[in-house]
């Protein structure tokens, strides 16, 4: 295979360290071989002027639901759900895969390499991945059966495309249970069944919003995190979303039983959920939290740079404390902590060798990272970067966008597909 | 002159009804000669795919701190101050242009063509508003001698730079006081018949911080906005940035004297000021609010998009309501609230026959904006669109960013020297 070296940058390794080093990327085999002075290569990227970030990684969306972008906004949650379902009813598979085509370039043009998705027709979404070249951690969604539109057991399903999609390249199947308001005790039994003999993760929705919680201890005397411990269904498989109406005891069974967070800022003001994941408990207790941009219809995009900034916001404003979250542990959220999020911390979320060369270059040559020194790239890249400055992106050592062009996907076809049926979708 | 049409866009109007139309717009002397069919012209920018808006306008900034870019972050309030008037202190004449030569591309790149400023040394921010394009109301920071490094008396130098700027093209000098803080009542009746004799505004930073309200409580008896009332100083004149520690008392006393407000979110969450500006509030009572993203060392970017889309979040957020400032009122806030703010809405803030053909072009044919349709397009404009959307930019009829070129000052010369500056400046 051939060898590539990327030149001349700044590298954010986000290594055990943190270290900011002046130095050049050898990649070979879609790994990172060394840093440091590289000798020849095949290929070279110059990147004079720019600053090399492992590819960030979107912890929690729905992929697809890009092409229903900015169609339920400013309303209560009962009526974005009744909008959002209303339209969702009405897809297509092959709608699936578009949007989740559309979200894939979306995010590259933001540097995001990775996203863990929680969906149906997830064997449609792996086609985006595919064709594409990010890589997918992609849930399978379940519920009851009597709450869903799948045809068949939804546990069944998921069982069908773990075994199918098992193994494929930048592809890693799972499980994904909807929530507690729409998954009985036995469906959470055999979804962990499933995980523990496929040795998957899982991904789930819990403690989004209050009346989740309260209906939930109406129901069964139990918070939603406390009732997942009883049931088995709480262990380090499992990424949990949102968990912004937790308890501290919660935060402690999340830590004891090693399951991680996804945090979810800019969706849950959005939608005025109300609780704020309570992060410095969370860090307290050695929680892993990463950090996801939930689905477009409620963010209203997949931008991790606009997420990363809001992210630091959101706790200031809520602590009345400037130094709660600073921008070095946020881009750990969006980074290693992710990859520890997805047990994949020994592959991806820093710059290190041996570990897969996913990776993002951002130009800081521009009006809104000037000046950029050593000691303010971290800051630049929480607090002023945009989806705008990232040039080049590398998954498994491979050039996915370039200069800003998608070289997999057609991005114009793609476009003008999904302004096509997006438009019909919209108007119903 | 020379005429020019703009042909094929939908049309954010911001007008009355807030109509959005698919129509063209013919530029003459300036100003917006018509919209709707419209003849021959001269020159023709293409902008189908595109929304055209009313240029955004940016109600409070210290652009030349945009040279002290990630200076002081994650640091409580009284750190941030004296890093930031540490680094302040160094600055010359000259730097003080550059930073505002560097933050008028910045804003221009995402489609900002008005500002409000508030600092020493206007008559060097007045020349990047000449060699911009840019149009910029440049308030002179007035203090206390005892609090100032200016050289001679503040408001006697803010006279001075009133008599010397006043009617120049695209620029409205104006006194701007520090805050109550630093200026006396001495200080602000000065200022007050200053702005009165010349026919001003004024700018001013109010009840930002909890000891700022408290402090000035203790000293007098009395909370900012009732004392400033007490002395004449809370006008019609006035736009008050930040406000975020008002009682409803105070909101009915700007409202009932005319005042209007500048409201900062990012920068009031990011040094976690604590106070959210009552917003609801203010808009039951009449008072006009605009939107402002503050200097580069509390933000750290002069984006308006980002500022709009963290301003609706924010207030949901804090009122647990979806439905609180919807987008087509955070637009408001960006666009016509802005005008009217700055007495200036028969000129500008909306695009209408007869007002300053000051527009921004935002391409939607891009995977962030991806559907698009009429519904939506206030939505994606407040939620998804990104700086790197803009495509062109006109102030006064002149296109001065063309295809995210900048075409008066030279952006890579601008770029080179903030750099090396600024780098001298942060490592002092």
């Amino acid at each position: 295979m051939e060898t590539l070296k990327i030149v001349g940058g700044w590298i954010v390794t986000q290594n055990h360290n943190r270290e900011i080093l002046k130095a050049d990327i050898l990649v070979e085999d879609g790994k990172i071989a060394s840093i440091g002075e590289v000798g020849q290569a095949d290929n070279m990227i110059d990147a004079s002027g720019c600053v090399i970030i492992p590819g960030l990684i979107n912890l929690h969306t729905h992929i697809s639901m890009t092409l229903m972008r900015g169609i339920a906004d400013d309303v209560h949650l009962d009526d974005f759900l009744k909008r959002t379902f209303e339209v969702d009813a009405r897809r297509t598979r092959e709608d699936v895969r578009l949007g989740s085509e559309l979200g894939a370039i979306e995010m590259l043009k933001g540097g995001t390499t990775s996203f863990l998705d929680l969906y149906y027709f997830q064997d449609e979404i792996a086609k985006a991945v595919e064709t594409s070249g990010m890589r997918g951690f992609l849930g399978w969604a379940v519920l009851d059966e009597q709450f869903t539109t799948q045809k068949g057991n939804p546990v069944d399903n998921a069982a069908s495309f773990i075994a199918e999609h098992k193994g494929k390249d930048r592809i890693y199947p799972l499980p994904a249970p909807q929530g507690v308001y729409v998954c009985g005790e036995e469906t959470l039994r055999r979804t962990q069944e499933l995980a523990t003999k496929e040795d998957t993760l899982t991904h789930m929705h819990l403690s989004e919003t209050r009346p989740e919680v309260y209906e939930h201890q109406k129901k069964t005397g139990k918070r939603p995190v406390h009732w997942l411990d009883d049931i088995g269904f709480l262990s380090d498989r499992l990424i949990a979303a949102h968990c912004g109406w937790v308890t501290i005891n919660e935060v402690r069974a999340i830590a004891q039983k090693g399951a991680r967070v996804a945090h979810c800022p800019v969706s849950n003001m959005k939608l005025a959920t109300g609780g704020v994941a309570p992060l410095p408990e969370m860090f307290d207790n050695n929680v892993i939290v990463g950090l996801g941009t939930d689905g477009s219809s409620s963010n209203n995009g997949l931008d991790m740079f606009g997420e990363m900034k809001t992210c630091a916001l959101l706790h200031k404003a809520h602590r009345w404390d400037a130094t709660v979250l600073p921008a070095q542990k946020v881009l750990d959220m969006a980074t290693i902590d992710g990859a520890r999020a997805l047990k994949m911390d020994l592959e991806l979320g820093s710059i290190e060798a041996g570990k897969k060369a996913d990776l993002a270059i951002i130009d800081l040559r521009a009006a809104n990272t000037t000046p950029s020194v050593a000691e303010n790239l971290i800051s630049h890249l929480v607090y002023s970067c945009q989806a705008g400055n990232v040039r080049d992106v590398l998954v498994d050592g491979k050039l996915i966008m370039q200069g800003r062009n998608i070289r997999m996907l057609d991005e114009k076809a793609v476009l003008e597909e999904a302004q096509k049926v997006g438009e019909e979708l919209i108007r119903g």
